[in-house]
């Protein structure tokens, strides 16, 4: 099994040459950070998942998370880690500096969370959730809330979890019966059962803060009447030091098909004291605030799982001696030529390379929107920002996963029967990307708020600044060299436009056009993203000393375009054929 | 958790209507089957499988088999499910008369193999590995040892295994070391290592035989000095009775993702006793006699427990409440809606069943081809039933292993995060159905076999076969309700065709086109199979009785023409795109 390497090189040629990060903060005035500083970012997190927490991730898979009279105890060597993650500062990285954060961009911290999910997923959810309370806090929370909670998590002394699913509401948190009584001093009492919370309790951190979403006493109906409350482990006292054990608590943790490591807990309010983060009713929207940084956050969990999964069947592919090449062997002095001489092989290995280093760059690019959105003075920018950000967070969620998946399953087939054993760690990795396609939100969800807020709401109004953005870059930067690529990605961009028509018309006269459409037609975005990305990497290769990098690139960049963007063209045709047939199935005929 | 139930009307459906099976079996000379013996044989197996295998599926998943001391217990009630499937005589089912088997088509059999395999994979193995050796035992072995070992294996008393790979020798089986040494008394010492022996140690047979290739002293290099041997764990004495225990045994079962209730041993021999089994050096062909029946029913595995999955899922589909309809509520008695109402959640399970009944109907449609090639007293017939079966066996283990794979990551995404706990036994059939796709020669393997032996080798002789058998059945067959889909599956026939005539030209010029293209070379001829089988679905719905099972019927045909067969498109530009770019990476840039 091949130890997890930090990609750091093509993190590097992503945010230098392809993204010109650089620039991107120095126009936003975020002097502190430039190509040294986030070098010696880059490296020192490298240092920590390689040596330290990408080793635990096949054994703590075995080992699981265990659950014995109410605690929770996590896999060997986590708590160790967890420690060393936290004396790094790690978890202070992107927070406000106001409250002991680092205020560093997101569009270079994502490539650390890259690092740390790819090293061991489930171990990454645990400062991933924290990461996301303290967004939630910091944008809604009071400011004694605020000044209480948000320097002890960022330490990562005190972790956070959050608390949105019950067994019978899931996708429509309308349904939710948790409830919040008012106390007398101003906080509230929580009782009801929330399932499906990741790292609900463990022992890694010695409090933990749940943000909970229940409804008070005159909520509305549905989901305008949800609230959200910070719920801890321990009530922190007037000096901050720890109090006494709230009345939450994890009734059991679930078995799962992957992320075996990380807990899943179902977790008890009973009359739990808590306060109110943001306006009464107002949870929902609070919750939303994080949910741009989350999903972005999920779809780097796939990229960095992805990554791990295609170092590994490269090297078996190096490695293992079977048959001879189709065209006279290769390596005569070996019994037998390696399996990477074979065409199938590399389609399966360059099919993954060409979608995570995509999906890499893509993830940045679409930080650096979020960058743009939380740092720039300009107005206008901002609101263009803010619209990106819109638009390509469904994408970047649903698109990295699937695709994370599909590159996953791939790596394990390179493998043959090997890689169907747990030992090989391939199996593992499939099994873990499975659920980023799945929770905050499922892809289908993601696929229905691209169609139908970001699309079918603004008129499509969301693509054209996307395809505005291409066109212009097109124009700009497109060397000769690249013309053919660039003209693939245009016809790409055409059809897409078209297709959006199309929903725009059919969706006018039949609203299930739109849920009948919403997984391709997110694909159908995702690919042209895709391409963009590797329009982006074959221009900035022809500038880059590394030759060797560049003609990797370029290859890659070509493979892209011959072998992955057609997809296109089915997905607009699926599209096409509308939501008659599907709709026309009795329900009872299911 | 749904319980499994036997799709029997869908069963009779495609043998009574689709593909006329009786007519068939009665055209082959096999008088005592008709649809009357057909549906007593499908209902009392049915029976079988619900009562008494189906429910041991995912307990047995979570508890495994256990290796102590070089025994292998299998999991809870497994034996005496076992026993039941022996005492109904179900291992004779296909087995040859003139040793206690029941001569049954296999048109008939591969339906209750669906069946055992939708219950439980892991227990299926076992009688499936049995019946493959008994195969090959049956065509190869001398009259002696079939009259020996036949009748017990036919009773199940002793199970089969097969025993080929081994650490350094999976695909290239040229390369393996077990040998065998020639004893006095005209049987060999068999000595090596074999690894991933589905089921070669338990505890629900008396007896295991294994079928074990091996090299002999004199035997040429690589592939064509491979011998097959018949290696009991104990050794008959003359009367037929267990005698001597046999110097083959388990060191050790592998942990892997999934079939975990089944056992994959690494089996040690230590001059084991063994008599050859067909010529020497010619162990290889013997045991491609019974690769096509296999590597058939591994297909239907896959077809089997992704109807499981379906069941599982349309029933959480009715079930769950969560959101309304798009277009206004369609139960308003109900909190909220079931999931079904949505257009996206029709679409995975209208996926899930135009790809699960195409591949029941294909399954069939191939078994009737090996019915002919082993019952026509046809010469002529013979060959071409041979040929299609050379044809379309890759297609039948390959493609209906990754569609089946595909509907079932379908089928978990409907359960949301349900889909990965494992108590709902939706993430199972996704880890259980993985190996479909690697084991019995991976599917890249099954691609290769098809584009080069089936394809390049006799310059697309064998396609032109099956284009000639579709295009006479349009010709035939079409009603005019049915003009539309035989249009659409004309087209596909025919991009097929060009795109065999792109691939013979250029694999001229460069071999590896073939491979670069393969798999989706396969894919494709895979999807104009399902377009046939789905066009012969929608016109034996014309003239069936029961209205609503072919109106259903209609509307997946529709569904899959619409939605699945365009992604033929995808394939053919992909496979246009070459080998070029793909071979120009270097090996080190990996």
């Amino acid at each position: 099994m091949a130890a997890y390497r930090v990609p750091l090189k093509d993190m590097q040629f992503v945010l230098y040459h392809q993204l010109n990060a650089p620039q991107g903060w120095q126009k936003l005035g975020l002097d502190e950070v430039d190509s040294t500083t986030a070098d010696a970012i880059l490296e020192e997190a490298a240092k920590l998942v390689q040596e330290a927490i990408a080793p635990l991730n096949r054994e703590a898979d075995e080992a699981g998370c265990k659950f014995v009279d109410g605690q929770v105890s996590s896999p060997e060597g986590f708590k160790q880690a967890y420690q060393l993650f936290c004396d790094g500062g790690w978890g202070a990285l992107s927070g406000n500096v106001d409250y002991g954060g680092m205020g560093m961009p997101k569009s270079l911290v994502s490539t650390v969370e890259e690092m740390v999910q790819g090293g061991c997923m489930s171990f990454g959810l645990a400062p991933m959730l924290t990461s996301g309370a303290c967004l939630a806090i910091d944008a809604h929370a009071s400011d004694e809330l605020k000044n209480r909670y948000l320097p002890k998590m960022y330490s990562g002394q005190w972790a956070g979890a959050m608390d949105l699913t019950e067994p019978h509401a899931g996708t429509d948190l309308g349904l939710i019966r948790t409830n919040a009584e008012p106390n007398q001093d101003g906080s509230y009492s929580i009782s009801g059962t929330k399932i499906f919370i990741t790292w609900g309790e463990h022992d890694m951190a010695e409090n933990i803060v749940h943000l909970v979403l229940a409804k008070l006493p005159d909520a509305p109906e549905g989901s305008r009447g949800i609230s959200m409350f910070l719920v801890p482990k321990f009530i922190p006292n007037a000096g901050g030091e720890l109090g006494e054990r709230n009345a939450v608590h994890c009734g059991s943790i679930e078995k799962k098909m992957g992320i075996k490591a990380s807990a899943t807990c179902v977790m008890n309010f009973d009359q739990a004291q808590g306060w109110l983060v943001g306006e009464a009713h107002k949870g929902l929207q609070a919750m939303f605030t994080m949910m741009n940084y989350e999903r972005l956050v999920v779809g780097i969990q796939g990229v960095g799982a992805a990554e791990a999964s295609y170092q590994n069947a490269a090297e078996y592919a190096r490695e293992r001696l079977q048959s001879r090449s189709i065209d006279g062997p290769k390596y005569p002095q070996k019994p037998a030529d390696p399996i990477l001489v074979h065409a199938d092989v590399r389609r399966m290995l360059l099919t993954m390379r060409a979608l995570n280093e995509a999906g890499r760059a893509f993830y940045i690019y679409v930080a650096q929107w979020l960058d743009a959105a939380k740092f720039s003075k300009n107005e206008e920018e901002k609101t263009l920002a803010e619209n990106m950000v819109a638009l390509l967070t469904p994408i970047a969620k649903a698109f990295l996963t699937d695709r994370a998946f599909d590159a996953a399953v791939l790596g394990q087939q390179v493998f043959g029967g090997h890689g169907f054993i747990r030992e090989w760690g391939q199996e593992q990795h499939v099994r873990d990307i499975r659920i980023t396609q799945i929770y905050e939100g499922t892809n289908g969800i993601q696929a229905m708020d691209l169609i139908g807020r970001k699309t079918f709401a603004c008129k499509g109004a969301l693509l054209l600044l996307l395809a505005d953005e291409i066109e212009s870059y097109i124009e700009s930067s497109v060397t000769s060299e690249t013309q053919r690529l660039a003209q693939n990605l245009k016809e790409a961009l055409t059809l897409a436009q078209q297709t959006t028509t199309f929903i725009l018309d059919a969706a006018a006269k039949d609203k299930n056009t739109l849920g009948a459409a919403a997984v391709d037609y997110l694909d159908l975005l995702g690919y042209v993203c895709y391409g963009y990305m590797w329009l982006r990497a074959a221009v900035a290769a022809g500038s880059i000393e590394d030759k060797e990098l560049a003609q990797q690139k370029s290859l890659l960049a070509a493979f892209y375009m011959e072998r992955l963007l057609p997809e296109l063209d089915v997905l607009a045709k699926k599209i096409r054929s509308g939501a008659a047939t599907m709709m026309s199935m009795q329900d009872d005929w299911f």
